[in-house]
């Protein structure tokens, strides 16, 4: 299991590199909602996303035979464009295999970074298949989307510069797809202030995580269908499972429509552009999921890159 | 004409209720033009709009008869915002006139903000017929949109506030439309950084000030046709010319495409929402209609108040 000390290595790598993007806020949320909330603008950082600190911390570990080899990853889209670019920026080739539903935008982007894409079918499963398959044939070295030491340390950094900006926070909500985000980012906000609430956020449909934290093992579930596109994935890791079963306090879900509202309280009311994965956390904010009030509130956007036909239809 | 110091007195006051905006910028776009630019986004300010600064300091100067009379204040749009949430704040009665034409989401914000609206004839001979009417009949005390001292010095503080954060500035790109914005900030910030140099930005169809600079004497145009709403003025007024003359270096213009096209950078790229007239000045320096190279800009966001029509149209 990682440590705070991991994830304030990765921050010495990735700090020359990503963003420390802003904490935003709105009188109006804050009436609305009865509490004084931040919001972590990882829309702005490189690539539209937070992935960009994972990859590059994970690619920047690899030894020069491992890089001269190439990698691969799978992705939806963010991990794809932040395995492309941090690729790039170390001059490492990358080949990304994308579910063929992906967002234009993300596959564009992905292409533009200079990596390779490859298109494989709608699942978690098909994705691993394919990305095993360019593995074992042609020798590239993996960067997982989540389930990595290095992964969940680079994206950790994002706990550190909550912590660094926003000292007198209480509750930290995380979107969860894979885990890497919520993780890497509990073990270290609750490192450096130990009785923050952090609580994980999915959709309704994308409950796996959810579900699993009831439990207390992981829950698979079929490929959920949520406007939520990057946490379509159908389980969480094994290593973020653990750390999410230790430092994570709760999880709660929020309908896609209240997602929808979200990304349109921010275009119309905030002036900001926010992915459907990235409206989740703030959705159970606006929505209070949580019903408290009085509190320090932070919930991660977790990016910004939406396609233009679905930001089309929210208008 | 208004100086230095009537601007600074004006910070003192609108210091607390305004929002210190942020410098953005994107790697991407130092990259495409070979300049270092900064954009300095009023689209975050409160009411989504730098008009907040020069309303709030005219209506807080009023005397306590005069308050309670009660206000009136002719605008596109923003103006209007920005007098019926300053009337608000300091507890005065507002009446703003619009043109019917306006932008729904900006007439819709300045009822929620408890100004009466009336509407009148797309001119800007109509609003200020309508205006002094109100005046003359009801006994308003006016709240012009730009050739008042109160409201320059508000619009001002965005230059003090660029000063501060941004002192190794060279070029200062504002977009004109009365000129309230371009000549508040002109006058501050060449008190506090003499060489800086700055460029007043306007839509081809809108270049009323273009020509007024040019000729040096005040130019009147019809009631232009241009996407940017904000500077459809047919004129600058008559203390901002003498200021323009005395603090600008120079005029330029864009095509409406070109602000289009900036918009869809900000939306895109940037993940933040700018209105057409927000995208005039960052347009000169996407499309670098200076011709320069290797020199450190800022550019003036000067709102986000986007109709979401509008937006749909662009996606």
């Amino acid at each position: 299991m990682i440590t705070y000390h991991d994830v304030a290595r990765a921050y010495e790598v990735v700090q020359p590199v990503v963003h420390k993007t802003p904490l935003l806020c709105s009188r109006t949320l804050n009436g609305l909602t009865g509490n004084e909330v931040f919001f972590k603008a990882e829309n702005f950082q490189r690539v539209g996303a937070f992935k960009i600190r994972g990859a590059y911390y994970k690619i920047s570990s690899l030894t020069e035979e491992e890089r001269r080899r190439g990698i691969v990853a799978h992705s939806s889209g963010n991990h794809a464009q932040g395995v492309a670019l941090a690729a790039k920026l170390l001059g490492v080739r990358a080949t990304v295999v994308m579910p063929k539903t992906s967002p234009s935008i993300k596959v564009r982007a992905t292409k533009e970074y200079g990596a390779e894409v490859r298109f494989c079918e709608d699942s978690s499963d098909a994705r691993e298949a394919m990305a095993q398959q360019l593995q074992r044939e042609q020798g590239y070295i993996p960067v997982p989307p989540y389930d990595d030491d290095f992964i969940l340390a680079g994206q950790g950094t994002v706990g550190i510069e909550v912590a660094q900006d926003f000292p007198s926070i209480e509750y930290l909500l995380v979107p969860v797809g894979g885990g890497g985000l919520i993780a890497g980012t509990a073990v270290a906000i609750k490192h450096v202030i130990p009785h923050v609430k952090v609580i994980g956020v999915e959709t309704e449909p994308a409950n796996d995580c959810y579900q699993s934290f009831r439990k207390r093992e992981i829950v698979r579930i079929p490929p959920p269908k949520t406007i939520a596109d990057g946490i379509r994935t159908q389980s969480v890791g094994q290593r973020t499972f653990e750390l999410i079963m230790k430092y994570v306090d709760d999880m709660v879900t929020v309908k896609d429509e209240q997602v929808v509202e979200m990304m349109r309280f921010f275009l119309q009311r905030m002036k900001i552009v926010v992915e459907p994965t990235g409206a989740v956390a703030p959705a159970a904010v606006y929505h209070n999921v949580l019903g408290i009030s009085g509190k320090r509130i932070c919930a991660i956007i977790s990016g910004g890159n939406v396609d233009p036909t679905l930001l089309k239809s929210l208008l």
